[in-house]
């Protein structure tokens, strides 16, 4: 395509709002503008490569057989409903009313309206497995949109929903789809993890996020450093063995500690470590106060909690609740002493301990020389905290080590909590009804080019993996007034569209530096110059991310892009 | 694709609420069903088409410079208030506000936003012209969404916006625009006219709907029976010409017509032609009352009424208003004693009555023998009608017939409409500020797959045109527990695969009856049975369309196809 008319907008400056590379990069280069907070038009390069982006999550999504199809962006109340989650989903989902005043939900999943087509629809267990899949925007009112296409409130999704007939079933789906979704980031380039995450409120069994790797996500990952192994932080269990204190137990005593609300401060003030001390929080698990016992460097992981009561909602107890219940504030609670209706739990680390302090329960005053099963009785010990760096790796190969990510797809096993509240069911081999088993999968299209370009850039733009790049070649003429190299680049430029190569064209008359700074910036793999030389029919060539350059004879170019891409 | 775990639910019966062919077999044969009123699912088979009508459309986009882009369906408010139509638009555009409470439209289209774009990045003519266009679901509330696909109130549209720097630059745009649909609407096998429509009051010069004939067409096309001519009704100067009755005046006469309230009454009553008597109508047009005469048998185009005022807007004017200003109800109208302050105004067809009833502005009387110039005035003549068929074409070939269409295109001259409002100015050669000249293009992706369908059936199913058919080929096996058949079929199966055609397998152990029923229902061109004559490697081939059918060994098969689809 030629430069001169095609809608690239470059910028010089980073745009003021924008904190991330690939926010600055997509919109210095012309990729994407923003239309409002988190909403985003893709421009014509932009486009390109999201097209591309999105055709290998396709050829992807089809190999393992899942079928494309597309579902409506306004999603009738009356399906959330059913579900619950038109309550349950909050503020993220939009809603309007049409004119006849009926509620509509604007697409930001499509688990309900999937179940409703095949429930009416499939009735077999002939029928099944059934995998579909639909590329298409979503809406998800975001409460602080920000990193450009990061954290969008409309952005591309790729969304894809299994029914199987039996758990069995929709293991191998899973499998297939997880096996998918890492042939889709291994072609992008990304240096991503699969991550073991927190199935939530939606009660199914696995699920992975796919986190790319970056300072910039939002999340992070406790991950081996020599194994596979990669767990969101509230999923690792921690698996490490504590070996009981050796000392002898002394007898407890009560000390005035003014000013001590911090671990920290407790700990300066007794002049122990962190470890030395105990940590004690009270919670409220559905009905019941439960008060949580870690070791003082150590932190409660509210997730394991719920998991160990099997609860629907773990919240921390009001100031006031507290302070009823147990006499004191946050600042000095403690094991000793507890009323009979507060249960007292503890992180296994704690039962190794000897001799240590503790909140008495009363504002200003600690414990020193507490021992469990001495001072304070603990109804149950469990893995009750957070994974720290250094921790063994829970599959027994390595340490924990702890990084960032961007979760760019999410493959979840749902089980029946679709189906059963929306009533899908189906004949098995037995002729009886039984309840569909379900997945579900998410790609964030859009997030994932994004991703890409935080880990392709350099200090001068993009350096785009070469089956992304929104071209092939950026061929550029340095002086385009001179009627010789005007001549040879338009001659190139028309060989190589024979050719079947894509080609971005800088026919503008801009000088050379600017050119030269947008081809940088775009991040296109090769570029081809045609300058000084272009009397003796010689051009240069240069690759954008390793900066490599050479001179080569303008007949020799079109052979020598395709053996490149070849490559 | 093996049929057995692809999602296509067909039905036997036509679902209560189809009217129209296109609505009926695309719901029973599973390429879509409907979630909402107006509102729909692509299923596997049916995104399959969409997905190629809509290749189609890029190509002759891309083919013509224009480029792909993709913007956002959550539109701001401040864009629409900008051009004033967040007022204007009406209760056909959606909103909805976020969580913050800001206002906006859900994209009907998007004028606002590419020029808000186009106006901060774009300054200087050296970048014009522009054109791109994106692929992407609009949403339109319609008050009687009906007809399946064919008036949805979300659906799928090519849109294309582009920005000249001059009316002669625009022109040349639009050219290649309206060459680019007719290469569409070509290669889909579709019967269309491009038709000279009304530009409303977007203040633009040009536009041509391009539509499909079909009678379930919501629009009357009036079409030369000879020529390329066709336009919008309301479009169609009249050109005839009227030669002067040779008849003598005759003295006019009031006359007392007790219940001649329509024309047909009125011509009865006199027993003439109703041709031999005049039609009066009073209209408001922007503040000025002004009565309409037409021959009897003419009808009264009130956009060409609007023309000739260069008027903002015509309204019938009220009974009361009518009452007021004539002393006389709707039936007894006429232009003889007409009071100063109404203007009237005359088809040219009236200027050669002679001898011709008219009412007589009182209620329950009539003229006879009213002659134009003798006994009222006209202020002007003009061409105010309707035309009609038997009406010689515009263009001077053949004659007027009429037809229904399904608009599936439009393309349209803007103008400054929307550059002048949002102020989307550039830097002329000259250095000078000029105003952006704008054209906008509209193709209806998922209206014209419907409209494909309409043009394309017969009374067993839908009869694809080669180039859109979900797959090229269906394979059926007719007894797939007969070891023979389902091996053949199996080793065809993969035999077409690898020859890259493609091919449905239904590999369903159901009745060869079904399978036949279900095949011609989704119209695939060519379908190839492996039947009892599996064991000496026979198979039938019978095409969809023509209902030929031969018998072939399964090995020539592959050929067979790409000769067939090469053809």
């Amino acid at each position: 395509m030629r430069q001169s008319h095609m809608f690239i907008p470059t910028l010089k400056e980073n745009p003021a709002d924008a904190d991330i590379k690939s926010h600055q990069l997509l919109v210095r280069a012309g990729y994407i503008r923003q239309i409002a907070s988190g909403i985003y038009s893709f421009l014509p390069i932009g486009q390109r490569v999201l097209r591309k982006v999105e055709n290998i999550v396709r050829e992807e999504m089809e190999k393992i057989g899942a079928h494309e199809m597309a579902m409506p962006a306004l999603e009738p109340s009356e399906l959330w409903k059913e579900t619950g989650r038109w309550s349950t989903f909050g503020s993220e989902l939009m809603r309007l009313n049409d004119r006849h005043n009926r509620e509509f939900a604007l697409g930001a999943t499509h688990e309900e309206v999937i179940t409703s087509l095949v429930r009416h629809e499939v009735k077999s267990y002939k029928q099944l497995p059934l995998t579909v899949f639909q590329i298409q925007n979503k809406f998800r009112d975001e409460a602080r949109p920000r990193f450009g296409l990061l954290r969008g409130r409309e952005f591309l999704m790729k969304d894809a929903y299994s029914f199987n007939e039996s758990y069995e079933s929709l293991d191998e789906t899973y499998d297939l789809m997880f096996q998918a979704y890492s042939n889709v980031f291994s072609r992008l380039g990304l240096n991503f993890r699969a991550v073991i995450a927190d199935s939530g409120a939606m009660g199914g069994k696995d699920t992975h996020e796919f986190m790319v790797l970056s300072e910039v996500g939002e999340d992070v990952i406790a991950y081996s450093d020599t194994s596979r192994y990669a767990a969101n932080i509230e999923m690792a269990p921690v698996t490490a063995v504590y070996e009981k204190s050796p000392a002898a137990p002394m007898d407890m005593e009560k000390v005035e500690t003014p000013d001590c609300r911090t671990m920290q401060e407790v700990a300066d003030f007794f002049g122990h470590k962190l470890e030395e001390g105990l940590k004690a929080i009270l919670f409220k698990v559905d009905e019941q106060f439960v008060m949580a016992v870690t070791r003082g460097d150590h932190e409660v992981n509210d997730v394991k909690l719920k998991n160990l009561y099997d609860a629907d909602m773990v919240e921390l107890a009001t100031a006031e609740d507290t302070k009823r219940m147990m006499g004191a504030g946050f600042g000095s609670l403690g094991p000793v002493g507890v009323p009979e209706e507060v249960e007292v739990v503890a992180d296994q680390a704690v039962e190794a301990l000897v001799n240590v302090t503790c909140g008495a329960n009363e504002d200003g005053y600690h414990y020193k020389n507490a021992t469990p099963e001495k001072d304070f009785q603990v109804s149950r010990y469990a893995d009750l905290r957070f994974i720290q760096e250094g921790d063994p790796s829970p599959d027994g190969e390595g340490v924990i080590k702890f990084a960032r990510g961007i979760e760019v797809g999410h493959v979840f096993k749902l089980g029946e909590f679709y189906s059963q509240r929306m009533n899908a069911t189906f004949l098995n081999d037995q002729g009886k009804a039984s309840t569909m088993i379900m997945g579900s999968y998410g790609i964030g299209v859009s997030r994932t080019l994004a991703a890409v370009v935080e880990q392709y850039n350099d200090e001068r733009g993009i350096t785009w993996p070469a089956n992304i790049a929104p071209f092939q070649v950026h061929l550029l003429s340095m002086n385009p007034k001179k009627e010789e190299q005007k001549e040879l680049a338009d001659q190139l430029y028309d060989q190589l569209l024979e050719s079947g190569i894509e080609v971005l064209y800088d026919d503008r008359k801009e000088r050379a530096g600017v050119k030269f700074a947008d081809s940088d910036l775009f991040g296109i793999p090769v570029r081809v110059t045609v300058g000084k030389q272009a009397g003796e029919g010689i051009v240069e060539v240069k690759e954008r991310a390793s900066g490599e350059q050479k001179e080569l004879s303008a007949s020799e170019i079109a052979d020598y892009i395709k053996n490149w891409y070849k490559a």
